[in-house]
């Protein structure tokens, strides 16, 4: 066994669960706990019943999130069940408190029943600020998201926004140090899952009319079978709706086809599947943001053999590390603070612009964030909580004229 | 507005909320993350996929359970939703920590059918080494308990069971002050809802073969009603079960006829229900456990005055006071520590008689330990531990016979 793995063993069964629920107050008088507890615990009870803003002010509800999955699609490990997940759960919820300071539970689903997690989700509801959707596999985790958009609380599937999020925010940086402009670039995503999907939609800020948002205005994807274009008929729905802002031209072949004259490469995919010719046939200096985890779609160093001037990975011992730690903290953070019902576009936006405004001179070597930034997520956090205000008030104009 | 709630409400607004989520180790640098996160985590994620029972050596299950409320029931309150019930369980929380160190985390579910309840708990069940149910209105809190004692963690309603062992406790101790023989007392419990059925339930240690249990010959129950008995046509199921081990000559008549010669009134009824000429009927020295709240069914200086020998309340202040923290956190710790898949009888009459010990020389104003004694649930669970290891051993005697 690699010794990464041989060490996690180590650490989990010596603690026995990485994260625990702490009390704020010590309870060692009746004086307390007559407070926290019966009989004055009544009144705040009664106060929210009349008001349920008031959950906001006096319970845990205003900084606390479920991180649920049902265990589909964890790591890359596929579908390992809801208990085998719970590791994977707590680590999360380690990171929500280290980088936001939110209480993050697991919430692990024993269903892979799509309207069963749905249901669950709208259920437990009432004691949480937010959901952050984790390791659900698509396409069920889109409809999940989807369905799930008026319940009241953000629900935000992480591993479609916070992978596009942490790539545009990368692009944006790569344009800027290339003195080149995003929207005018060529842009092949490939991988049409979860992220790839989420991706190509924050390039092409689908419906939205945001100052930031500047489309990319020419944008291929590409699945296994290759170019996702109109004439093919085996394509779900979450990639067909794709069509509507992808690949007017439809380009067809695969992406080794396909790359060819591209100016960035966004992999979301597998390992191993470019080679040195790939970077060679595209337009020059690329940029290339290799995120297959743990190999990437080319190595970074044969990248830039190639000719590539800018190459991002997934990976922590490469520069440019595109995490989707770098978002959502921020992202959670910000929405909680604003009491947002949703994360809407403009606040993914927000966020993504937030990031690559952080690295004060962008470099090559530096076009994000280092994933263990704790300062980010405050910045992020401030961003997306004024694009909520904003947007409220956009609403109240449009509602007044 | 009373003092302690003008203070409760600032403590709440103060704190916005009483627990948090925190993280057992720091992550603070890129070794540490591959091993509590990606890449490391894989591992332990595939052990227990191979063998689900590792997840209590890894993870936090085997410390952590679920207090989950509809809020149909809270306090004296009613029903007053989930939302508004989330004070109380955050409370609820933290004695479950302060206690038995305990991870517990507030499960608010928005629905009051029965089926939804079941089903929900049943789904987000693999996180959790345990379910305590709490404030869930009767009958529809029996159901769910019973319906989910095969669900393969224990499920446990406190409002029921939590009482009736801190009950049976104070009685044993009851009867050791004053030197009587609790099977031999007539004892009459006033409330028929969730308490009143669990403690009349596990004085007559229904079905149950052990040592440690002899039930008490002589028990009436009473409702709002008066007596339960078989010509009755207005009772429920649970109470109609009830009439199998309580009221076998049929006693009529309301709680002023009924209480005439009994040894012992336990009310889980309402305030200021009984006289002193109440008292005065029953036999010589009687013990009463008036426990309605705030205000118990006869006040305790009017108990004595009447004749009572030993009075226990619901109240901090007045001695002996009956109260479930006594018994709880122990259970659960208990339970867990053996990995119990239900929470048996035998366990709640080995907690009610560990309770009992831990009170060295019990007298008439200590029947029963402080509330804020911390070692106590330790002794709870070694006692409820060791109950699940007689019965394992029972059961396996059982099958090789």
């Amino acid at each position: 066994m690699e010794e990464v793995y041989k060490r996690s063993i180590e650490l989990h069964e010596k603690m026995q669960g990485k994260i625990e629920m702490t009390n704020k107050i010590a309870v060692d008088n009746t004086d307390t706990l007559s407070l926290v507890y019966s009989p004055g615990v009544a009144q705040p009870c009664l106060e929210i019943e009349k008001d349920p803003e008031r959950a906001y002010d006096m319970t845990m509800k205003g900084n606390t999130i479920a991180v649920v999955t049902n265990g589909t699609a964890v790591l890359g490990l596929g579908d390992i069940g809801p208990l085998a997940s719970l590791p994977v759960m707590e680590g999360k919820a380690m990171l929500f408190k280290k980088f936001a300071g939110i209480n993050a539970v697991p919430i692990c689903i024993d269903s892979n029943n799509t309207r069963h997690i749905i249901e669950t989700i709208t259920r437990i509801a009432p004691a949480f600020g937010g959901i952050n959707l984790e390791d659900i596999k698509a396409p069920e985790s889109f409809e999940i998201e989807e369905k799930l958009q008026d319940l009241g609380i953000p629900v935000f599937h992480d591993d479609q926004h916070g992978t596009a999020i942490v790539t545009l925010a990368a692009l944006v940086n790569a344009c800027k140090v290339l003195g080149k402009e995003l929207s005018e670039m060529k842009v092949v995503v490939n991988g049409a899952g979860a992220a790839g999907i989420a991706i190509a939609k924050l390039l092409r800020c689908f419906n939205i009319d945001s100052d930031l948002c500047k489309p990319v205005k020419q944008l291929i994807v590409c699945d296994s079978k290759g170019a996702i274009h109109r004439f093919r008929h085996d394509l779900n729905k979450a990639k067909t709706e794709l069509l509507k802002y992808s690949n007017f031209q439809d380009v067809k072949g695969d992406i080794h086809d396909v790359i060819k004259d591209a100016d960035v490469f966004v992999g979301v995919s597998k390992g191993n599947l470019l080679t040195k010719d790939d970077i060679k046939n595209m337009a020059p200096s690329p940029v290339i943001f290799a995120m297959a985890n743990p190999t990437p779609e080319i190595l970074p160093e044969d990248a830039f053999e190639a000719g590539a001037s800018i190459v991002g990975t997934g990976r922590s011992d490469y520069p440019n590390q595109i995490n989707n730690v770098l978002a959502f903290p921020g992202i959670f953070k910000g929405a909680l603070l604003a009491r947002a019902e949703t994360i809407s576009t403009e606040m993914k936006l927000a966020a993504a612009y937030a990031i690559a405004s952080s690295v004060e001179n962008p470099t090559r070597e530096m076009v994000i964030p280092s994933a263990l930034d704790t300062s980010l997520a405050e910045i992020v956090a401030k961003a997306v909580e004024q694009a909520v205000y904003h947007e409220r008030e956009m609403e109240k104009k449009m509602a007044t004229t």
